[in-house]
């Protein structure tokens, strides 16, 4: 196979995570744009906001105040999507009208007193502090003996439906295993019970060795732009060693996920030169109770940008009835991503 | 099980389509918005627009003319994601780089001649037209021995990333069975295989029997909310006959389908008095030359708005990393859905 096919035809390329498809349509890049702009993310942010409901200090929409907090802050969310006190249920008519309840916990973890920061602008011993938050909240909720999956994730920006700038993420902590990570869990199953390695594992040794993908690597993680990327900057970080959650860092591997963290979001700031908005998440084991040897921590960055500060790539149409489309390949954009900057635009002068 | 849980607490409801489940939270419907505000669809056009590349007699952007067309117009896509001509390949790396050539075919179908229209503004006699061309499209993609699936489908509305507001679908048709219709066609094979009739026929003459998601039918056709929506007005619309394409429809269907693809539109138009955006699709069986008597022709509209014209459900963090999420319940839009008038608002004065 002549590489040149990738970069020249279309093709779909299988994401191994999901055992699902993408469609890659890499000579396409030269079409017109017309359609929406987006707004330029807000960029110029006071240190503190008093209409901010995360602000230190400031009244939350439930009438409560936050403490005058100096480093990070957790709380359980005042509009939670999932209840942890709610009745047990089970509907089933004839297996096509199937539904039951679910309980769990909302938590919202504000990662700076600071209004105007973000992960990119923060230093690396204020993001350890954010990871050690995590590490106590997927330990205080995984343990809960009714939640079964955690979810940590971040929406930055207005265009991914963040709806206060405040640098902070949210938890989900749920009784069931959600779409995603069940599709991942059969796949690292279906895999470690095979090799007696991880799909990571061995997916990582791939990327290392072909360095076509890579964006970042420090001596516990690695950032690339997945063979299989959906949007046009995705990357996918992965632990060097195989371990299933963040509870297994060591103190090293700590201070590098802090590292890569602000690496990867650094890159991105610079790429257009604004605060770069996206969705990412942590995808760790279960907290079933289970060993989880098959799965390989790992978090995924879902950026929507594609030609510039404002103009994002649509999942619509095809993307929504048929399947995820891209245009650019991930071996150019993390060519890209690579050879940006890991200093942040906004020190260099 | 008491009905007033589903409208009172959390719980997952599990879409037969495609397996997998949506997270409904209706208890949180009251919660505050300071996020992102879209703009409103632009609504008034002119007849004609001498800029734009899709209204007869106008140059396109790779030089061709448009006909003086009277009625609908197809032509093949300038900027195709899929390719008739392109080299063959597979590339498969211990199954943790796995990527295939994929040729295809991509055709954009203008609705009418006029750029100010819409479907919901057309009549039912011009848009019984536009379904010719879709049954005819169909019928020549789908024959040609290396096409296995032909997606029809329309992104309305910049908000749904389309680039030009003239009337228009587009469709991909392709080597393969991309994720969605496959996860579909799954479904549909291990309902059929156990009970003989289809899926949907069942789902259908349930719903037909509980009423509580119905938005509009007439003799040939239904549209609901279905039981598992993700997108807070998504429609279902399905055939009451189990015909797996639109090639089986009789006359009546035909006007029928014409009759019930202007009633939602409109519908949906009158929802927030906006040139409602959407993205919709048809689910055809596969053209693979296999009989498909499992599949029941639906269509989808997966429209984005949630509160207001300007206020978007956005799908990002959770959504993403876990799965879908929404807050009203499927039962409510469909009430609010089936209590608009079928006259469009611009035509009531
Ligand atoms: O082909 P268009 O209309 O320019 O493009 C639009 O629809 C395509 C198919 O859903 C998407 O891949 C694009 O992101 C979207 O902008
Ligand atoms: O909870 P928030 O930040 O108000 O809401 C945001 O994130 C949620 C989880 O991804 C989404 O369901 C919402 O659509 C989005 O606006």
């Amino acid at each position: 196979m002549k590489n040149s096919n990738l970069t020249d035809y279309p093709h779909r390329r299988l994401n191994i995570l999901t055992g699902e498809w993408t469609l890659c349509s890499p000579h396409r890049t030269k079409r017109p744009w017309q359609g929406e702009q987006s707004e330029t993310q807000e960029d110029k942010r006071p240190q503190y906001d008093p209409q901010c409901y995360l602000c230190p200090g400031n009244v939350r929409a439930n009438g409560e105040r936050n403490p005058d907090y100096t480093s990070t802050f957790v709380f359980t969310n005042d509009f939670s999507a999932l209840l942890e006190e709610a009745p047990k249920f089970d509907l089933n008519e004839k297996n096509l009208l199937v539904a039951k309840s679910q309980k769990g916990i909302c938590r919202v973890v504000n990662f700076s007193p600071r209004h105007d920061l973000t992960l990119a602008e923060m230093n690396t011993e204020d993001i350890e502090n954010v990871i050690s938050v995590w590490q106590n909240e997927f330990e205080f909720l995984g343990s809960k003996p009714f939640i079964k999956y955690v979810q940590i994730f971040e929406n930055k920006g207005k265009i991914m439906g963040n709806s206060n700038p405040h640098p902070h993420c949210q938890i989900w902590a749920q009784e069931e295993i959600p779409n995603e990570p069940l599709k991942e869990l059969k796949q690292f199953r279906k895999y470690f019970n095979k090799n007696e390695r991880t799909l990571l594992q061995d997916y990582l040794k791939l990327e290392l060795r072909k360095k076509e993908r890579l964006v970042y690597s420090n001596d516990s993680f690695v950032a690339v732009v997945p063979f299989w990327a959906v949007w046009p900057y995705e990357t996918l970080i992965v632990s060097r060693r195989p371990i299933s959650n963040i509870l297994q860092f060591k103190k090293k591997e700590k201070r590098d996920f802090a590292d890569i963290l602000k690496t990867i979001t650094t890159k991105y700031d610079n790429l257009f030169k604004v605060s770069f908005p996206y969705s990412a998440g942590l995808h760790q084991a279960p907290t079933d109770g289970r060993e989880h040897k098959e799965w390989h921590f790992h978090m995924h960055f879902y950026p929507p940008l594609l030609r510039s500060a404002t103009v994002k790539k649509f999942m619509v149409g095809y993307e929504m009835l048929a399947e995820p489309q891209r245009d650019i390949t991930p071996e150019y954009s993390s060519e890209i991503l690579r050879k940006l900057p890991a200093k942040h635009y906004k020190d260099m002068q």
